[in-house]
């Protein structure tokens, strides 16, 4: 067994090549088996095995430096830095990140989470690098979907400007969550089908005879005609075009060829894209026919309650049906997000606009301005990209673009990267946007139905799903009372998870289901009947909800007592959303403790 | 005189071809003494006057949709269509804006004033109007800086995924703000010397006889080598490779020119661009040899105070001489923030990155994970565009990157789209951030020396300039009384313009020169002496800094009086700074009047 002998960088290079892809094998059987015990990024991490042993066998971490795009990709990364031991523990509270953390490994160059940010770290690794006059490496290992980000692009372009030496390898799968999109994806797509890889490698593989070893698809594209070959001729210019020097397209689960050519790079002197064909999914046959399901799977632990993505799947379309102006719009998140039903019955009207969250919000700000109803369906943690177009083209102008907004408060597993914490507050402080989260998926839906008839900003936030059904209608810009009890303490809780928590003790509870504009009238009444309020929300303390209420009866109820409930002013670490909650004191517990 | 005549796209396309050009002339000389006198974009606005004149000749708005890019070249539009004799008022308060609005004209497709948006909006605008099943044209008109945007990217991968019937203007003048960067513009000038035009031109101008008129520059590119040529052949398809068409490049300021290729481009079925070349600063030979310095001016009003961004100028380069980890980063903005004298004397530590803030953050976090200390400096409004790259780039990892924001709070009269009043509440909820706000420049010299040795992120933010010289010692992390009076009224202002009001009253007067964190050692022994405080920001109110005090003091000193002072809960619109701050009661008499 390889994996008994390898825990640490030196170990695998140890290994002769052709024992290489029989660790790949035990690698692949591990992951399999974890993930699907713990949940976690399935496909990407299949896909991406060989190169990341290759990467190791070539470079030398952690003077050279890994950096990992997204970072759903590094399980075989973790298992070869040292980690092995820990594999067990990942995603769970306490134990190993599922993605690359610079505070958990000197291997783990920089800390990642969301998509495109690889390329702009290894340029500014690399100028640091040079300044020092130190001649270590600076990969970084992206995927195609990642590329497609605005920020790849403005990297992209600041490394052609400077020359850095920076070897970018593209791992490309073909699809990024939901199936690649855009003309990117078929500019890759294009190159391909190139013929030009064999000149290609005769330059890099001078000296070595074994013909390589291609996919059967690349194979294939040998026989297509002149006419394809001479188009990708041509289009593969386009990295040159940003003076970078492009090669490719390999195999990337062919060992022996990827540390071949990683080898031949090292001594390139300017930026360098490998171009790799990978399969996401590689070696699990269900994964490989159906990626996007595998993409992230839940894990052996049953998930409680039900998805409000459920809700969006099932009243979108028929809200569609009824009206005309709705168009609904992702950015690579179609299924997480509850968009797949929509995008089969109203494929016109839908935009998967690739990992994109800018121009998606953006481009539902000149659909709006148009005349349309756009919905971006995103979860909290993403929309945080697009802070400045919400607020420069749809809040200014105060356009009706409705954010469907999955994913936010505290979001267990994916860990501190992904906790969606800020939205509230990142969303509360813009002129004339309106904040709402519903109680149970009726709410939901009820606030969707409404949603038609609103003309201007609307956020919609709730976390992955709810546990339990209320089933009270939903009333616009108003407050509900959900319990009453006979005492003078007050609950004002935003969102299910704070209300299901509340709602356990013996307090009146107000379901604080628009979060802004603050209903006014019902926070009067509360604070003039001499009540002891205290305020919940899944979002940081600073900036959010709470602080308003509290500003709000500080002006105009002075001797009424206002306690705010929420995360404090640090990162919400905790890979378990009841821990978060916990550690924050957002649980029946300490509200009893509290109202004492 | 045309400009009487013309007050009207229909006015306009009542002249003649012949005619435009002289009227192009008048209305060159109008914007010159106009904003000679009420400052604003003047090399800009010279620049686009041809293009503009002929967009309108051609297309019909406001049923054919011009986006303009950033908006800073649309006087001649608003000249145009119904607002000439209201030019006189423009950038003052109550008058016409600086920038496109939607609630000013129908003509004003978008508003804008951030950079890159106006592929998205165009995408967003052409798949409105095919559903609706509409045929108006829809044009965007973008800078070649502009270009370098990552939204505009992730623009140009959806039109070509989707073949929307857009029409991209380039208007290429060969650099942005601060002269233009990275590979993309390097691409566009290997296109400019390219003998292709004269090809493409057949295709275009069938049956017009007249050889076209190209500015010098191209002429002389005629006599260039094959080599360049056939160079050009190649890279001119990268737009092609997005699915976009491409024909140019065109002499921007040659009014037949350009409606005859307007003409042709409205039968395109497909999205298409168009590139011109133009000269920015064209008529005004100062301009036009020093369009850095005329890109923006200030206008026969003189400005009052000493910028901050001399101390920035002064200070940095010192800084560097000492400490070989400093390096300067800057978004296109290198004049207005004060690293002109940084990039001219440590060239290899300094960084233009273009527009592109959200690279400029990220980069910034690869500099100092590489063991660097980065600068950015970068005006509040447009460090929007980077929120999540500080929260998840720079703040998870608290990397000691420094941000120097200049043009905090509000900004006067580039009006709505450009004030800075939402950074201490999106800056404020992040995690390990610090956020400080000089009173002076002294106070800003030596926060700067001491942000050496801050191994964290730091955020100190400043208007552009300030009146009053306190030359009191900066205290990391503390508070300072700068007036003490005999009376219980203490005011906690945030920066000097808050300051310098509070000082002009007779009350105790707390410089919060550290916004975050709370000096709390202070706080608590204010709140304790039964205090009335009075918090001053220049900034929202809501997620502001005086809610935290807020909250502190709630918890901690519940009998203690807090008033907040901050904008409300709407957009800043005035395009004065001592309107914006007296709207918000943000004065020396509004504080006499509370504290009464």
């Amino acid at each position: 067994m390889y994996w008994e002998k390898v825990n640490s960088v030196g170990d695998l290079k140890k290994l002769k090549i052709s024992e290489l892809e029989a660790y790949a094998a035990e690698i692949r059987e591990k992951i399999i088996s974890t993930v699907k015990l713990n949940g976690g990024h399935l496909s990407s991490n299949l896909g991406s095995i060989e190169l990341t042993i290759g990467l190791h066998y070539v470079f030398d971490s952690p003077e050279d430096k890994i950096i990992f795009d997204v970072g759903h990709q590094a399980y075989t990364h973790k298992i070869i830095t040292g980690r092995r031991d820990l594999f067990g523990t990942i995603r769970t509270n306490g134990g190993l990140s599922g993605f690359p953390r610079m505070s958990e490994s000197e291997h783990d160059a920089f800390t990642v989470g969301h998509s495109s940010t690889s390329l702009s770290v290894a340029v500014g690794l690399a100028r640091a690098r040079d300044l020092k006059g130190e001649k270590h490496h600076v990969v970084a290992l992206i995927g195609d979907g990642a590329l497609t980000g605005g920020l790849s692009f403005e990297a992209i372009n600041d490394i052609g400007e400077n020359n850095e030496r920076v070897i970018i390898v593209l791992n490309d799968n073909t699809m990024s969550i939901s199936g690649n999109v855009g003309a990117l994806s078929k500019y890759l797509a294009r190159l391909r089908l190139s013929k030009r890889y064999s000149r290609i490698k005769k330059d890099i593989k001078k000296g070595v005879s074994a013909l390589p070893f291609f996919g059967d698809k690349i194979v294939r594209a040998l026989d297509r005609t002149k006419e394809s070959v001479k188009s990708a001729m041509l289009v593969n210019k386009m990295f040159e075009n940003y003076g970078i020097k492009y090669l490719g397209p390999f195999d990337g689960h062919n060992i022996g060829e990827i540390v071949d050519i990683l080898r031949q790079v090292k001594n390139e002197a300017r930026p360098v894209l490998l171009h790799f064909i990978t399969s996401k999914g590689k070696g699990l046959t269900e994964a490989e026919t159906d990626p996007t399901r595998y993409h992230g799977i839940g894990g052996a632990r049953p998930r409680r309650g039900v998805d409000f993505s459920r809700t969006v799947s099932e009243c979108l379309p028929e809200l569609a049906e009824r009206d005309k102006r709705v168009v609904a719009v992702t950015a690579a998140m179609a299924e997480g997000t509850g968009l797949t039903a929509f995008a089969a019955r109203f494929p016109e009207r839908y935009h998967d606009v690739g990992i994109a969250e800018e121009h998606a919000v953006t481009m539902c700000a000149g659909l709006a301005a148009g005349g349309f109803k756009p919905y971006f369906a995103v979860y909290s943690t993403f929309l945080q990209r697009a802070f400045d177009e919400i607020l420069h083209d749809v809040c200014i102008n105060s356009l009706p673009v409705t954010f469907l907004i999955d994913r936010a408060g505290a979001c267990g597993a994916d860990g501190v990267t992904h906790q969606g914490v800020f939205d509230l507050g990142y969303l509360g402080m813009l002129p004339g946007m309106t904040v709402c989260a519903p109680k149970d998926g009726y709410e939901l839906k009820e606030m969707l139905e409404w949603s038609l008839s609103v003309g201007t900003p609307l956020a919609i936030r709730y976390p992955r799903s709810y546990e339990t059904e209320y089933r009270t209608p939903f009333v616009p810009y108003s407050w509900e009372t959900l319990k009453r009890a006979d005492n003078r303490n007050y609950v004002l809780a935003a969102g299910n998870r704070m209300l299901d928590e509340a709602m356990r003790c013996d307090v009146n509870v107000i379901n604080v289901r628009t979060v802004k504009p603050l209903d006014l009238k019902t926070l009067d009444s509360v604070a003039a009947s001499g009540a002891r309020i205290i305020t919940m929300e899944d979002n940081m303390l600073c900036g959010g909800f709470g602080r308003e209420v509290l500003a709000y009866v500080n002006s105009a109820h002075k001797d009424c007592e206002v306690i705010n409930l929420g995360y404090p002013d640090r990162f919400v670490e905790s890979a378990d959303v009841d821990c978060s909650l916990k550690e924050a004191g957002l649980t029946a517990e300490n509200l009893r403790k509290l109202f004492k």
